[in-house]
């Protein structure tokens, strides 16, 4: 079957024609709808990821960890005609978070990744899956559903970092979240998802770009109630402000300097989650900066990785964003190429366009 | 102005002109657009409520504590327009949980319920309110919001029940809720809603009641996956069946024997949650009973009252389910009489109507 | 070798020679020091337990869940000479909970419990058993070790209460919960060492039983803190004095209509936890009591059975009592005799004696 | 009365006789038995704490934080001639986390510290305090109560560690944290208690320091069953050997590259708890360092000061160390000397002596 294939760590990807011993002879067929692309499957095509791996005994690996597809036949649970998406990471089978069903958690580090580490991916006609790892897509939303998975991570992270705050009272004196101020760091589509969901918890949101918006943000953040804030001038004019924030998302992926800077624009008991991989810069944190952090109950978080749960969640949210913020939810996927179309597929998977947020590939 | 007025614990209402002196000065004015009828104005109409109290000083109550209107002038964040759900209990202002916007666990139990006890409700042509207790109702989804006020209870007793069973480990092997089995017992609005937010949240559902459902009944659990059985046997083909349950939610007010029924039926670890008031009847419990609560960690919880946190769930939650349920809440408001229709408004205060799930009230 | 052996559902037990083929070829040898002789025990040995159950392919089960005894060999941790206490659940091998450690939550049902059911227990000369299941005994209390047992129930216990009142803000104004009462009904072992464990843990304590306390009751309340209440009548004193607990736990293990009547002298947000097995009456709860459940917000928990955290939390607790309480600690072995005194042996394994608290066997 | 008096930001310290108005009438009057000597104060005497403030309308500031004294009257709970220490950090009266007893999380930095900022220390004759900042000394540990205050900051810590790994399963497959390792960096008195809680709680600890340990130290670790890392070699020993660390807590206060360090040797979903204020260097924190926080779900968390509850688990926890571990409480007490010695007193406040593990000041 037509696929899209890459060989880590070298660079460059094609679509080829491929044929995948059944792995799972006992799993459900999925003829693939779309796929998404993002910004992990570029740095794969670019040779620059570390962990990027082939299955075991592969010399290639398909690539693709955002799908939705078609099943072909009847599971348990789901039906022949349901349109399902497959959960990207799969679990050691050793630790006590894998066998729960959260390798995002994983401790031994052995899990496996579609399109990304030791499992191939769903860029591909067809795969073969257990309906475990299966969520079903309402198909009122089905236009839009490719969001779900960048999504999910964001709905896991949420979730972690509401976790770590239990540590103390984190609500507010009417019990909600309307009080917590969050500044997301980078305007990509986790950066925007991320600010929407904050948005939906309650949170008060800004978003933050070393740059003017664009009218497509600017829309989106007007109608979502998101303040902007262009950081070209390093923070600086963030800290001149006075302006504090509970919560700072890094999900720029930007010079590991924002790290720093963000601590010092953070509220007693605030939390910086990390989600964005830096690949440049070095954040340098004086004493002063860890005393502060110390001071003021500051937890910074690592944060990876949305499972099902997070995932199922995250198609009950796109549903919900449908009805209250139609005109955003327009927005968001910004081009749509075939799988046919050669030379528009290997553009959108070596490059992030102008002004894109979300790129599909259709089958 | 115009008003529905009870005189606990007189049985009756009336609709009558009242002044009520402005309590809240620096509050901000809502013309009421509509109110939704619940069992509760049914039991103070009928002087049955024991809670029922009238606000101090005063002879009398307005009722209903379900209510949305439009704002007449712009707040902090709010802005004249906005259309609003007032939250109805407000809390003593002394424990810390009342102090931390939770007076559903307010421990003096001097907290004040808005047509309910101690203070005028909203069956009113207005109210003065302040800022913090309104929530913002999506216009979206206005025809079906006055839901968004029981559906904040059920968004409570969720988390409540999640919170008592983080006792143990409740997820599945899949991370998700999806293995675990609830049992909703009574099909009236309370039942159906938390049918639905069970489904919400992955659970397999069951609902019961003593007689087949209504066509109306029988669409909406279709539509859900929800599975019924007919009770009118009193549990004992349950029993037989060997069908045993995660979750059991009581919410038909029935006889209190309900209670001694499910703790049978439930499984290890299970809870039992109480949502509804029993007036009659009574439930035994022998030394099995209570030995077999013992031996399989079962907790029964009695679950009463959203807040604002759930109150802001709840209408994003008729949100998600107006994108993925559009027929079901369709079906959900099963009257609307207007204010001026006396004869009818007095027929729904007193008795629900055959077929009913929602009455609403407009102005 | 010798051991008390038990064939249930058969009434009895006799002390004889047995050889137990060594089901655990790679675990330790444990030489049997002590064995402490609890209520279970004496309802396996009158016939009346219906769980308890011989290990497969067996027509008999060695007695005893309550030991210390000395390591015969060095383990990975634990070396020759080291005393130890083994933990008597096992878990099913399936299920997460059981997979976590944590057989108290075994959702199978299909544990064994050394003594009680599937397992041989340890009223023997010697066991083998796997490091993993043995707690180390701090050589300063071997004394009393053998109440690390029953006090690892109690810190499961504890932990569990706490956990179901994270629902709510359950600590003080200070920070702690020196603002709660608790009401600890039955002045048996586990009773007392529940008390103690609650005024560790800050609570103010009362203890109830259906007479004046005894001389060393007495003593041991007075040096704890302790209040007591005689309930011959059946509570109605309490119930006249306005005298309401954020606490209950039961374990008296008498009739059940206990369980009815603590729920009306419960607070709002109040607990009843049941520790004790009601082998007779019954409760009946009328509708007004299960109104009251949910209007206060009440939760009736079973608690059953600590696992490996809560004995090394046990033996810590011991210690601690040793330095602040040692006159109470002096006063709850109230008997030993000798497993070569059969007469005597067999008598503490039929009935409990006057005064008794905790009897143990030596061998 | 006699007093140790400081006049920050001035450096020096001088015992005076001062007059402090009874700004707490309502307060218990507590004859001062013993203060702690403690490195926070010598950063006041030396004028190199920031946070150092007089109290409002004083232009000087009582010294200490650590003390324990005898009751002179009768409160409502505790009795004249108990022995009592008071809790040094007291709430802002606005924020909920300073509402419920904790300002270790106070939000609006407006709490007041004893002896440190804004409040007058416990370094005198005698404070008038009130009974709900007074924890009851078990007279059996009196010789080495003065520890509970540090302690209560560990225990403080270790809850907030524990919660902060909530977002996963943290706990072992027998439930319990032994399979844990800890790596404490600085020997000093908090990173010796530190050690001393892990093992505690069951981990498996490692202390660190860049020298060999004192005769001391080692006889501490040994009795503790705590190992030992020099490192000298800033790590790279530690970096080699592959050991890994689920949990690092920074007790050195050491140059702040440690934070830096630290992380290249936590394992998968580890903690990096900083406790101790680093005056010098600066960590930096490469983009290769952030990716693997993000990768491997790290925490890095700020600890701070213990409130009442930990102040009466840290009581509980001297007293159960007096019975396991009586030759370890012998040797942390290194040194007392008496208010009347000014030399020796000055000497005290002004540096900390060889071996030095805690110094007290006796009245």
């Amino acid at each position: 079957m037509k696929a899209i294939v890459v060989r880590p760590p070298s660079t460059g990807a094609e679509i080829t024609d491929i044929e995948i011993k059944p792995e799972k002879l006992d799993g459900l067929s999925i003829k693939i709808l779309e796929n998404g692309v993002c910004g992990t499957d570029r740095e794969i095509v670019k040779g620059l990821m570390g962990e990027a791996a082939c299955p075991p005994c592969d010399r290639y690996m398909v690539l693709g960890h955002e799908a939705i597809g078609i099943l072909e036949e009847d599971g348990k649970y789901l039906k022949k005609g349901d349109i399902v998406m497959p959960v990207n990471r799969r679990g050691c089978g050793k630790c006590l978070n894998c066998l729960c069903g959260r390798p995002d958690f994983c401790e031994t580090g052995e899990f496996i990744e579609a399109g990304i580490s030791g499992m191939h991916g769903f860029m591909r006609e067809k795969i073969i899956d257990y309906e475990e790892f299966l969520v079903p897509v309402p198909k009122e939303i089905r236009d839009i559903a490719i969001l779900a998975q960048p999504l999910s991570d964001l709905e896991k992270s949420f979730d972690e970092i509401v976790s770590v705050q239990r540590r103390m009272i984190w609500t507010c004196k009417d019990g909600t979240y309307n009080c917590r101020k969050a500044l997301v760091v980078g305007t990509g589509p986790i950066g925007i998802l991320m600010g929407l969901l904050l948005r939906s918890n309650g949170l008060m949101v800004y978003m933050a770009n070393k740059r003017e918006p664009t009218e497509k943000e600017s829309k989106i953040f007007q109608t979502a109630g998101i303040e902007y804030i262009n950081t070209e001038d390093d923070f600086s004019g963030v800290l001149m402000s006075g302006l504090r924030f509970d919560l700072i998302f890094e999900a720029s992926g930007g010079t590991a300097d924002i790290a720093a800077k963000s601590l010092k624009i953070l509220k007693n008991n605030g939390v910086l989650g990390i989600f964005g991989f830096s690949s440049t810069g070095h954040a340098e944190l004086s004493s002063e900066d860890l005393q502060k952090l110390v001071y003021r109950s500051i937890a910074v978080v690592g944060l990876i990785n949305g499972q099902k749960p997070h995932f199922q969640r995250a198609m009950l949210r796109l549903s919900e964003w449908n009805t209250i913020w139609p005109e955003i939810m327009k927005e968001l996927i910004t081009k749509t190429v075939n799988i046919n179309d050669k030379v528009s597929v290997m553009k959108v998977l070596e490059s992030k366009g102008p002004g894109e947020i979300k790129v599909k590939i259709t089958w």
